[in-house]
């Protein structure tokens, strides 16, 4: 046999101890991820300690969360905010500093974990910042892997640093390996609530108001990767960081329309078996199993009563009224930098769908012609770093927004 | 961090190779999950060697599976069977025996994995042999378990034999287990398909035929385990089983009614995560699992397409249709020689509706009044051994077989 342990083998209520708090950084502190990671430390007040806390532009809300976690440093991204921080923070003993390098500063502090939940782009220099000095990363940010995924990687095992999936498709589907031999698994699958568009016609969604896309049925989440959901492109990104975070090929990666958002990811083996990863749909859920991961802690979530839930539906994504999905699948099945142009493309799109600039459909329209563009200009090569990725980035930017006028 | 490999440090397609032909004895080789096991191995000719097959009653049948199997020895349980068996034996060079010894002689044969898949009481003394044998035992007789839990387990470790789960529910728990440590476990979940009575009355349950009651919905098993399924009896047999086999508390262990039988068990976190074993109803899928763990081969079994499958749905059992469930739990909440009685009794039960002397509801009626029957007489104590555990089931089978006349 294996050295795994056979049933008999394990023993109840004998698991490791509690090895003392744990040190956090929490990058994204005052959005979506980084308010439910500050609900769950409220629930085991000893359980951790905040060394530094990042934020974006509001530096009041920043403070306000650097008090109440009791964390050491507090860093702003935008430099404007910071004399709002400053005051806010004034007494308290916390220090503060504003601009991308005190961020970079804030994820290199030591720690056990940092929480990597800055959204876009700008996630990626503080993520590889955490990355190199080594750190355990709970990653929520995908573009640091959709952009420069095969560099990031490589820096990982470089440095000894541990990723860790916080996008609950990606922590379902890490609970649901187990511990299983990667070479037995045939197809690792991701569920897709289908958003608020999901039963729409092609003309409806095309027509869309940015109300109706940030709608969402099931996940309360930031407007970016909500109006991501709503054309299914948020999938494709997910995809692409399934690739790279599990070493999945693209070929047995796949979709599934589960509109209840009850089973978030699922790994099928060859012998007919799946293991899934289940919970209510709850950002909760997969940050308190980062947190503590091995152990468990209660996260505040409602528990999953299957009965009371009733019945879990499924449906095939329909690539023809979310083309998104199919465009970002072509990215990821040609892979090189048509990833990093995808994604860029996106952020330009979605910035001017929220600025109400472009409809629904144009969306898609603009990361497609974004995608033909860099691939007949050649320019799909793997990004050899997150440099080369942000360069790639910057290019494809220029390309989206040129096609907003 | 843990011992436990992050995504990244996984690596796909470099598993572990394939260590040579795996040799195994089939107990119950010509019963249903025999038959599956020899399906699979027809799709993998140079993966495994027979060392012997252990049959009931038909000395014909089981010779044939010698034959297609090239075991090396075929043991008959009823030596009535041994001269058919022989004649048809004769030429092919495979040693054969009959009665009660030559079953444990096949148990303990050298052999890398036991399928114990004797159905009943009658698989005790050979699942134990094997025990004895330090060997590794694909476990599909739960009377082993639910008969002498506590004494087959410290044989197991004493003996250092290795049991993996064979029945799909606990199989399915066993695969969405993974590497988690038990002390982090709120609780497990068998689902049950409900049975071809599922949505009946009461009365049309207790009026309910033979032919009815072996009309199982979804799973084609012996008749023994199709009745005790219509009646949620199985279900409950399977829990005791669990709480021996994982070592978990009963107050842990819970029930879904599941129609689809997609789904066959969930393990549920304190985080609100929930990890769960899934697979079209297809015995070769457990059965491939436990051949070859922890690697993976083709099952034969149809691969689960859940968008194809559609709705999966849940519901709470009905412990008023079905007391079966009810007396079953009460047997694993008093514990001790509780759970042997209830087993012993439903076999005579069940025995004398498939001869159609009792009506399908006199089955529960009479082991609710044997098991009464050993509280009131202080025989509740816990077997010490697999001959307490039969002196125990001895009586309760006289007890149940006096309530018949």
């Amino acid at each position: 046999m294996s050295g795994r342990d056979a049933p008999q083998d394990r023993s109840f209520g004998t698991g490791p101890g509690d090895a003392g708090p744990k040190t956090l950084v929490i990058l994204g502190a005052t959005g979506s991820i980084g308010r439910s990671t500050a609900e769950i430390l409220k629930l085991h007040p000893d359980a951790f300690t905040v060394a530094a806390v990042a934020g974006g532009r509001d530096g009041e809300a920043l403070a306000r969360t650097a008090i109440t976690l009791r964390a050491g440093f507090a860093a702003l991204a935008d430099p404007a905010g910071l004399p709002a921080l400053r005051s806010a923070l004034a007494g308290t003993g916390i220090a503060c500093a504003a601009g991308p390098d005190a961020v970079v500063e804030a994820a290199r502090r030591p720690c056990d974990l940092v929480i990597g939940a800055i959204a876009g782009t700008a996630g990626m220099r503080p993520t590889f910042a955490a990355i190199e000095a080594g750190h355990t990363i709970a990653l929520a940010n995908k573009e640091t892997l959709v952009c420069a995924g095969a560099a990031v990687m490589a820096a990982a095992r470089r440095h000894g640093a541990t990723l860790l999936p916080l996008d609950s498709e990606h922590n379902a589907i890490f609970q649901a390996l187990g511990d299983a031999d990667w070479d037995t698994i045939e197809r690792m699958t991701l569920t897709a609530s289908g958003g608020p568009f999901r039963d729409w016609s092609a003309e409806r969604i095309a027509a869309a108001t940015l109300d109706e896309a940030l709608a969402h049925p099931n996940w309360a989440m930031g407007p970016k990767v909500t109006i991501d959901s709503a054309g299914l492109i948020n999938k494709g990104l997910e995809l692409i960081e399934a690739h790279h975070l599990f070493g999945v090929p693209a070929d047995r990666l796949d979709v599934v329309v589960h509109p209840q958002s009850v089973v978030h990811g699922l790994v099928s083996f060859a012998d007919g078996s799946v293991t899934a990863g289940l919970a209510l749909p709850d950002m909760r859920v997969p940050i308190a199993h980062c947190l503590t991961y091995p152990r468990r802690i209660e996260s505040g979530a409602r528990k999953l009563d299957l009965a009371a839930v009733g019945s879990l539906t499924f449906e095939k994504p329909d690539l023809a009224r979310f083309p998104g999905l199919r465009v970002a699948m072509a990215a990821l099945q040609a892979g090189g930098g048509l990833p990093t142009v995808f994604n860029a493309a996106n952020e330009v799109a979605v910035d001017a769908f929220v600025a109400r600039r472009i409809g629904f459909s144009d969306i898609v329209r603009i990361v497609e012609r974004v995608c033909e563009a860099a691939n007949a200009f050649g320019e799909a090569a793997t990004p050899a770093g997150i440099d080369e990725a942000l360069a790639v980035d910057h290019v494809a930017r220029e390309r989206a927004a040129a096609l907003l006028h």
